[in-house]
């Protein structure tokens, strides 16, 4: 296969765990014969600094002309903490993700058997986990008309979503259920939101059509609450925009390897793949940044082109990295840590 | 003291956790000289049974006449999954809180020594946790406009907040952080919502007030993170209504004894108390539903008297009591397990 894939290292840790992801992708290229073409664009601070624009338009055209996107980190300290600014990172990735259509957020949360005990959770909570959030990415609250009135002393955001939305993000779901478990739980607010009485009564219209899918509706505050108490009765869920935003961010913690979890965004044309981990500031440059959820977010990036031996090379190669200690120093545990560089190289030589 | 107390048992094992608070609590007055008035009136689905409202005008009436109301809870399986049900007890609850003006609820969350074994979170994560939520409880998302467009094709739910709904809440929550550990975190997500740079903006300007106040300003999704990580580094917390249903559902996990945790909600006149568990319909009528976040709940209600003595009488024949295994079911441990009324009966013989 040909593969033109855009390139966007962002701030922070992004550029060092990117590059170890290309040197894997690499690998994986040589060993399965495909030619990968890369198309580094700037993004984030970088590209606040360089040209004043957090996804300036030549970046865009990278990624709309490319077969995917494989994404680092963006964020910067000097954002933080000021709601005011004007120009800021997070608006780069919020125009991205409405530009390429990238509706689907995947973030799959599973444990790894050597990294149990590293969960702030008890074992017995989180054996087994194994499940999948999609989230809505491109509407509710975060795209709704927003602003203020009664000059600044009120303020406002809406949120909206369309019948259609609901359905392209639940079939979605259901096929991942299919291929999975075959449970599906549509977390909501539907005693309180009526957007949320939409997705329910959408979800609801297409159990129909997938009768093997067993499906849950829960509520959003129920669910923060069971993600912690028993995960692994999870399988897929799917919700809106900002439940999401919260929800995996919690369900990030259960494996307590957030240095391992990489995450897809998915839309009807085009990909994009990161690691879920922040920019990591105070790390940049030290080459102690895990690079493992980057690599794995590029088994991801095969994985949806359909090459799934590719996937399982890059998986089977990071868990035999685990096994050998061959690892972070977040991971380390007192044993010997190697550099990010050192573990793309390890990685990149055992595919 | 001379109190009239509103007693709203509600639904499910509501009406048997709430004898047990009043038998505590007239011990308390007995103990302390204290004449309590008790008003019962109809809630929930009890109420939609007898008179096709969940929370009627004439209980209304009698809890805007009295001096606090202590809550049971509400809900019946029969209302859940029917988003479209004409009338559910939810509504009753929102109805309630907007008319008694109960902006802020208040949702402690804390670690029993002899319990900590309980908590899905392990021992070191949670040793020490004592921190408290201040939900605001009548504003945004809630209670925004919201409906349909489109013939229904498109929903909409309205969040809106003005500065002096924030402001209100923010002094309970810089107040409340000045009688215990002096750290504030305001949690939102201004990164992304208008409505939550008004409050960070808010409470940025009412931080010279309160000097000796640390306020840190955190994202929802990272406080959905740390939450979980490390509870024990937080002290009070404030957020929106939407953000508070999510976040104090998830911390009410952390201790592991959901069956012991209080809430209190408070306004400018009134204050309403109440367990934070539900009406837990497949334990009615069973006697084995522990009524101790009832109990404490009435703690919270005495205290917020300014009866300082009398609250903390009932919390020491709490603790008495889980030291000594006077417990239902859920705390038995394959010990023995009391009834709801067997310890309500100890409780209030040992004030
Ligand atoms: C940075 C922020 C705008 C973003 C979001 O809220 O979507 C982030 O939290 C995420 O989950 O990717
Ligand atoms: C029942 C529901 C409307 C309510 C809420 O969302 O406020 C409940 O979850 C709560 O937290 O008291």
């Amino acid at each position: 296969m040909k593969l033109n894939i855009a390139l966007l290292a962002g701030d922070g840790i992004g550029p060092e765990v990117i590059d170890q992801a290309v040197k894997v992708s690499n690998a994986i290229a040589k060993k399965f014969n495909h030619e990968i073409n890369w198309r580094p664009a700037l993004t984030g601070a970088a590209a606040i600094d360089a040209v004043g624009e957090p996804y300036p338009d030549e970046t865009h055209e990278i990624c709309a002309s490319s077969d995917a996107v494989l994404f680092g980190a963006i964020g910067h300290p000097r954002f933080d903490n000021d709601p005011s600014a004007k120009v800021r990172p997070e608006q780069g990735l919020l125009k991205m993700r409405k530009k390429l259509g990238l509706f689907a957020n995947v973030r799959p949360t599973f444990t790894f058997p050597s990294l149990l005990d590293k969960s702030p959770l008890k074992r017995e909570r989180i054996e087994g986990t194994d499940l999948v959030f999609l989230r809505e990415l491109t509407g509710g609250i975060y795209f709704g008309e927003k602003g203020r009135r009664e000059e600044g002393e009120t303020a406002f955001d809406n949120c909206v979503y369309t019948r259609a939305e609901v359905q392209r993000l639940a079939k979605k779901g259901f096929e991942l259920a299919m291929t999975r478990g075959k449970k599906l739980c549509c977390v909501d607010k539907a005693n309180v939101l009526e957007t949320s009485r939409l997705w329910r009564e959408t979800v609801q219209a297409m159990e129909k059509d997938y009768p093997e899918v067993e499906v849950a509706y829960e509520f959003v505050d129920a669910v923060a609450m069971r993600l912690v108490q028993w995960p692994n009765s999870y399988d897929v869920l799917i919700t809106e925009n900002l439940f999401g935003d919260i929800l995996t961010d919690e369900a990030s913690v259960i494996s307590g390897s957030m240095g391992l979890m990489p995450s897809a965004s998915l839309g009807a044309d085009i990909g994009l793949f990161e690691p879920i981990h922040g920019s990591y500031p105070q790390a940049t440059g030290l080459n102690i940044a895990n690079p493992m959820a980057t690599v794995l977010s590029a088994a991801m990036m095969f994985e949806n082109f359909g090459l799934q031996a590719e996937g399982k090379a890059i998986r089977d190669a990071v868990n035999e990295a685990l096994n050998k200690g061959i690892v972070t120093e977040d991971l380390a545990d007192g044993g010997k840590a190697y550099g990010t560089s050192e573990v793309g190289d390890w990685l990149a030589e055992n595919i």
